[in-house]
């Protein structure tokens, strides 16, 4: 088995062991299988969940792809080349209820016919209210696996996230961040296995950061009016997707699989035109904290 | 009074009239309005209606900016310019009922301190269900106005609304199109006045071919099924707005007033995964007409 087949294989591994700890938080939905293929060679497996007891709509998707280099990418390589391979794995999950948070993951590797290599990812998330001991716990997770990786990796990562998801013309964060990190290429005293092992963990952290965070909100009662304040919420995750999200706009306007794509979406967004929280309410209160850097551990 | 004051107050009485209009139609909900200033100078006027008996959200925004010309836009000049003045009037009205389309219109006036100035705008619908019928009633109130313009001002405007309001990721129109132009500027045999007066009978056509429709469907009777499919087709027309819109992209990339650009955005939308309308139904015959060039007179 090549690096590139071994890579893809752990994926799928990360996939299926998400999609079983997802199914057993829910404890009633089970994830749909679709299988499809890409027109330069390789596919993908798109799971969804819809419907669940816990979670409304959500997608685990992993693909393994290859094809001709696309011309904007030439400008990120060392080396010149002709044709890439590329495989990962992203997660979006809409909870049903507004106390449960919304959680965004990827993993992905990159190689070209050149020699060059490199991975990404990062997990983010996105509470309708957020609570700021429970945003730590998130974060203290990520930084236990940054931290076995590089004593300097948390903080930076943690900065890209703050900058990434970042809704520019609302001035405000899509939710409290977490860790994402794009380029990591082998370098002195780092191999291409080193990152590899970085990525899994981060892969088999998305299970640990979540889940506590799911089971400690789902039994939570809800008003009318928590609900409203999630639809409005989504409607801002819908204007960063469309608007900002990389991979979405790159998905879009390279042709990919249109409902893996936008298996992001959720079921129900909402805009109200002027919205304004109430002063001193709970709303407020995440409207003022959705700003950078906050909720550091 | 210069022309550009002109123009300004021929938009205001514009929006002033189709909110009248949609008043009426409405017969409970009134306009509520805003007024903004512009960092450049001028500013606008946002009117809003929500949850009325027919229009469930919707906008009739008027404004009149000047500023420093951006970048992008000296490509476009036939002059060299360091300032612009610019005034429109945006009107997207998302009705409650499944039955009732969504419609969309604008005209604008553009001029720069170099000499050059231009008009544009269009009108276009977008029906949940279509009926053929009544699109061809709206088309053809469309072409009697331009036909008094110019004898090829129609097909050319309709095929130009054909090719721009076109959800290319999903290969599908956003509605049954309409007319859209731009960039009209006084050539032989046309003055600035003459397009004047032609971007003024588009304002006013604006209740002549909607009205009616509305007339026809409001009092019908819907399903939830049928609230449903108005639900995701509304997130067709998030998509193309956050993605392609050129207005609503400008708008977000320079600073715009957020309410005002997003107002374009329903107060429900929704997406489900691999959605599929059942064969033989009317959900899956209006998706099977969302292709360019139908329903022309």
């Amino acid at each position: 088995m090549n690096f590139r087949e071994e890579v893809a294989t752990a994926f799928r591994q990360i996939q299926s062991d998400i999609c079983n700890g997802l199914e057993q938080a829910d404890g009633h939905a089970r994830f749909h299988s679709d299988e499809w293929k890409h027109v330069g060679g390789g596919g993908g497996i798109s799971k969804v969940i819809s419907h669940g007891h816990v979670f409304e709509k959500g997608g685990v998707n992993f693909s393994a792809v290859e094809g001709p280099l696309p011309a904007f990418m030439k400008d990120r390589l060392l080396q010149e080349a002709t044709h890439f391979f590329a495989t990962g794995v992203s997660i979006v999950i809409h909870p049903a209820s507004p106390m449960v948070p919304i959680i965004h993951s990827n993993i992905r590797y990159f190689e070209t016919n050149g020699g060059d290599a490199w991975f990404g990812g990062g997990i983010d998330l996105t509470p309708i209210y957020v609570d700021t001991d429970q945003a730590s716990s998130f974060h203290r997770v990520l930084k236990k696996t940054c931290d076995a990786f590089h004593p300097e990796a948390y903080n930076s990562y943690k900065q890209h996230a703050d900058d990434y998801f970042f809704i520019k013309h609302r001035n405000e964060t899509r939710g409290i961040g977490g860790i994402f990190f794009d380029y990591l290429r082998q370098e002195d005293g780092r191999s291409i296995k080193d990152i590899f092992h970085f990525v899994q963990q981060v892969g088999q952290s998305f299970l640990p950061a979540y889940l506590p965070i799911v089971e400690m909100n789902k039994s939570k009662p809800f008003s009318e009016k928590q609900k409203q304040f999630q639809w409005i919420r989504r409607g801002r995750y819908v204007e960063f997707n469309l608007v900002y999200d990389r991979g979405t706009r790159f998905g879009l306007e390279t042709g990919g699989r249109i409902e893996s794509i936008l298996m992001s979406l959720p079921e129900h967004a909402s805009w109200i035109y002027n919205y304004t929280p109430e002063p001193g309410s709970d709303e407020e209160k995440t409207i003022l904290q959705l700003k950078k850097g906050i909720d550091r551990i």
